[in-house]
């Protein structure tokens, strides 16, 4: 059992105000500051903790040590019908690649597809908040994300030249809940691996090896170890050809020269994304296609379950449940990061959480 | 140590014509039997045993049972600038998916990237066959196809609802082989169970698990158990997107009611592919892309190695060497395949392999 004192619940506009404010004493223009806040929140709303305000902290140290452009001018620096590259000048993820998904949506109304690369951008939190913007418009969102710190070496190596390279893919849906798959291409994203350091929690075995490969399940010790793909050479194959699709494709980092987001607060990143939308009227009447979808969904769902389980899970299930319940009843903030967002407010002169 | 005789390498050229020979023997036109030979061989060249000629005593089965339409009308059903849905009608599927890749790299060529979904088809083989065709006009590809039959449950299920949907990534490359990435979504294909079966080999630990999840090693009990998503929960949720993308969206079976080619040979399967094609020349300059895919390449190559491992390989250059090797010294055939080949050319009449 553990000792420390509970989380406690925020309602998701008090998260959102605070991060924006702080947003604004770096030096975000006050739209920008607004308009990251809100992603920034969907990822905690998702339950994805490791990827919301729980970074808000770094992200303000790299914006104030000069690692970040405020005021950026993000813009497309090639296109076709079907395509597009955004050079996001150094700016804030978010914006970058929320722009990103919004040229990706009207070039699919037109093209049936649209796929929009970005180099020049930096850490955007949850991929799943991406990927789902095309749901809204009767399309399928899928994004690929660079890692901004290397933690995986390529199978049979022992140097990190890989991130972990996550991929999400939504699917619309009819009554059912959107699908939607939000993973790594390691058994573990690193967001985890900090969250489990920053609540004293172990690791389990399987996330990460040390550099003879041996289990590594102390947070604290991740610096000497690296965490593993999934699938062994077939995880190391999807990390290494997201990395030729979101990164050199878009002309952003990858490989020995990644800039390393933990260490390093002031080189630009070079982060490189990628953004696919996929106009579902173009293969077929939206409401037939989101009936199948369900259909899938329950299949699946009513499927017998092996011993150990008590259901089967769809992707991205579990996170519109704890959206839904979140929205309702509030994000969880445990006591160290309420305390460590205190005291970034502090630092910043603005109005703390509590 | 195996008792077997050893295999004997055949001429890719005379696999070719022993393959196109039996297909016309079955009813298929010249030039559609010529084009799949070369599609099959091509499977049989990069190494991928269990889905080059090893598979046409089943394609001819299945054809003389009714289930391939030998006279098909492959035609663009749907079509926007970057985007095509494909009906196969039935026909063999390495005409379809060849048609599929063709028409998304003519799109691609004007609209930057094109998705091309098809319907109505059949087992193609190899992926990376059809991934690397974007290749030799510098385009990248990729492709998804779904399985011919369900041997994976959603995670924690037993129903096998799902197959083993594949990904094939080809990126090109300058002085170095593409780097092509040709992965089920399970930690063994279904060919390769079916080859070991063949060779009279056990499986290794990790490949399939029986109803209880113990683990199961006799590909003879192949059908008492289910093959192991990548990464559990992650492997399932890739296998069922690739549904979507592959299956659903282009009004392709997908779920429970998937034919199963191995017991049902009348049914048409109406597998969906997918292919994409992404034009580097919308990004960047090719030849600065190229030098930097071999840039990556080098990077991984020569990265230390973890104790165990002779060297860092990239995804496609164990195929790209036995591709070279083959098509120098023959294609490698077993004396049980050699055996079922010549029983099949007895069937129909046509002249055998040796």
């Amino acid at each position: 059992m553990s000792m420390r004192s509970p989380a406690r619940p925020f309602a998701p506009a008090d998260l959102e105000s605070f991060v924006a404010r702080c947003l604004r004493a770096c030096g975000l223009p006050p739209a920008d500051a607004e308009k990251v806040s809100i992603l920034m929140i969907k990822s905690d709303l998702r339950g994805a903790d490791g990827h919301g305000i729980f970074r808000l902290p770094q992200y303000c140290k790299r914006i104030r040590s000069g690692g970040i452009n405020v005021r950026p001018n993000i813009r497309v620096i090639s296109e076709r019908k079907g395509q597009a590259l955004i050079d996001g000048d150094n700016a804030m993820g978010h914006l970058v690649v929320a722009r990103a998904a919004e040229i990706a949506i009207a070039k699919a109304r037109e093209a049936g597809v649209a796929w929009v690369g970005v180099r020049a951008s930096n850490h955007a939190g949850c991929a799943a908040v991406y990927a789902k913007m095309p749901l809204a418009h009767d399309m399928i969102g899928l994004y690929i994300a660079m890692g901004n710190a290397n933690h995986v070496p390529p199978w049979g190596g022992t140097e990190m030249l890989l991130s972990t390279n996550p991929i999400a893919i939504a699917v619309p849906s009819g009554r059912r809940p959107p699908v939607v798959l939000d993973m790594a291409t390691t058994t573990a994203a690193y967001g985890k691996i900090k969250l489990a350091l920053q609540r004293g929690e172990q690791m389990p075995v399987g996330w990460m090896v040390d550099r003879n490969g041996r289990p590594l399940t102390d947070p604290a010790r991740a610096s000497e170890g690296f965490l593993l793909p999934i699938g062994g050479p077939k995880g190391y194959g999807l990390a290494l050809m997201f990395g030729l699709l979101a990164g050199t494709l878009n002309g952003a980092k990858f490989g020995r020269s990644l800039v390393d987001f933990n260490a390093d607060q002031t080189t630009p990143t070079n982060t490189g994304q990628l953004m696919v939308a996929v106009d579902v009227a173009a293969f077929m009447d939206i409401a037939t296609f989101k009936s199948e979808v369900d259909r899938v969904w329950e299949e699946m769902k009513s499927s017998p379950t092996m011993p150990g389980f008590d259901e089967v899970r769809l992707p991205g299930e579990r996170s519109s449940e704890i959206e839904a319940k979140r929205s309702r009843a509030g994000i969880p903030i445990g006591p160290e990061l309420a305390q460590q967002l205190n005291r970034l407010a502090e630092e910043l002169g603005v109005k703390p959480l509590q």
